[in-house]
């Protein structure tokens, strides 16, 4: 979902004429990141939500879509360190969503970009057959602390924040059409994702993290995309994950194994990161204090070329087949 | 079609927080624009083309398209006296739009950016039901260069570069499938117009402009959108019009009266500005020189609140009822 994987650009980057010397990060990042001559770098980054593909208009207010829209968008400038500062929104807008509902939606971009002190600068509105709502972000983060995907060593640990899968085991158990109040915190992470912009700003002013990304295709995905650009493998204890009640009753409830959700849920738009073993302690503490929610050390960067491995408890390998997650299926075609 | 242009958020800027003090232009103009911190703003644009509304994906070429998409982002930069530098590119690609397709839209895209030493810094793709192409791009300018919608005067000369209405007079004679080689200079302004970068960069140097915005809905609905923005009203007289042999002979070829198409057609890219009289003659030259075009006076800015009226030769109002061109259609919500 990122700026970074564009994979159409990379694939044929050597087509491409050079990129200027300020432009310091292009693709192949949460963000792109070019040099503001003060000691900043500006970020950007920009994804869109289709419907049919990442929503169902039937299914959603568009206010929520747009906190959604600002979320996976504030998530990339998270993922970098960066403070959000401002958007384009650009919105295709198909004959029966009407001025009330478009409306909604830019209110509910503006209220999330507005948690963080960030705001909409501008857009474009076009007309179309489906709803597509696009957005560009700007952040900000000094030069020194800009926290790429590409610096994890072997050795390092490995850290997410909240709990990963969290999404995916709302949207099964609003599937199984059960009593979701149950699980309300589960339809909420599902529903209402919320980007970790503070934990980002506040590991990245600690300099001690080599490497971050955020969890948008899934754990596993996610962190083989982070291993990839460093040049690294890793390798998972499957019991180190902290399921929390919700998980484990959600799991009870649809007879489906949490930790696949753990491990191949997408959308969750939690941090995940990399530090030397002596900074761990320090380092999920700032972030669990930042965002007020659990850090939880998952497993170790190995040597490899991005492989990413899930040991058990016994030691064997439990590494699922499929990865990460495909909005609604193959058609995708980032990551 | 541009940045500022967003009347959704204009509409109900009221109820959105106000926006921090380094944006210092937010919607209303053809970019945004915020302090870097080292005498540059920096100038954020986006703009959609949208298969079906923008242009027919039968009948245009994708490398021909993604050479439009930066055109239109381009112009929106040249506006307001800007260099271009790193593009995001959003693409929503049905199932029918291959990957060799999406590649040459993609070194389109690029190509146009290259011309400028502009580049695509990263973007997003997804999977839809019809092809959007989408892109954000961010230019500079020393901030005491920047030039707005805003400035005009009365009893400024009213300026524009190369023969607006011929894009609209390229389309017609497509549509009447005659000898289009003929016309060669109008199919071309038509189906690959290109920015004028290079005049907007000059006449920000120069400092002689008090206003400009880039035409992309029609002559008389861009300059009533800067003399709104100025708080102004424009006389134009139609005998300066600079029609050009091509398009005289176009309208004797498809029987419409060429003015009409310089006066609402769209599409044409080229730049308006204002300036005060005794600056006219420098301004011209300066502007003429850089991008190797016409440059002409069409007019005089007036006391008034955004009315343009046209005059003939013999003083009678001519103005057209429809003032400017609307996309396809009325779906377009932008103007």
């Amino acid at each position: 979902m990122a700026t970074g994987e564009f994979d159409l650009i990379r694939r044929f980057r050597d087509l491409l004429p050079g990129p200027p010397g300020d432009l310091v990060i292009g693709p192949g990042d949460d963000c792109a990141a070019f040099d503001g001559g003060d000691g900043r770098l500006w970020l950007m980054t920009c994804d869109a939500l289709v419907d049919g593909r990442h929503f169902r208009l039937d299914r959603i207010d568009p206010e929520a879509l747009g906190r959604r829209l600002a979320a996976v968008n504030l998530s990339d400038i998270a993922a970098m360190g960066g403070t959000p500062r401002f958007a384009l929104v650009s919105l295709v807008l198909p004959a029966g969503f009407d001025e009330e509902a478009s409306e909604a939606l830019v209110r509910g971009v503006s209220s999330e970009l507005g948690r963080y002190g960030a705001c909409i600068a501008g857009g474009n509105l076009s007309g179309g057959d489906e709803l597509v709502a696009d957005m560009t972000l700007v952040g900000e983060v000094p030069s020194e602390q800009v926290i790429r995907r590409t610096g994890a060593q072997p050795g390092d640990s490995i850290l997410v924040t909240g709990r990963p899968g969290s999404s995916a085991a709302g949207l099964a158990v609003m599937a199984y059409d059960g009593d979701t109040t149950r699980f309300a915190d589960l339809v909420q992470a599902h529903s209402e994702p919320q980007a970790r912009v503070e934990a980002g700003r506040a590991i990245a002013v600690s300099g001690l993290a080599t490497a971050m990304i955020d969890l948008s295709d899934g754990l596993m995905a996610d962190l083989g995309h982070l291993c990839t650009a460093s040049g690294v493998g890793a390798e998972i204890r499957t019991n180190a994950m902290d399921l929390g009640e919700s998980l484990q009753e959600a799991g009870s409830f649809t007879g489906i194994d949490p930790l696949r959700w753990v491990l191949s849920g997408g959308e969750d738009y939690e941090l995940l990161f990399t530090a030397p073993p002596e900074a761990v302690e320090e380092l999920a503490a700032i972030a669990a204090k930042a965002e007020e929610c659990p850090v939880t050390v998952i497993g170790t960067i190995a040597e490899g070329a991005g492989e990413v491995r899930c040991f058990n408890e016994g030691g064997a390998d439990v590494t699922p087949d499929d990865g990460g997650w495909d909005h609604f299926g193959s058609d995708n075609q980032e990551t």
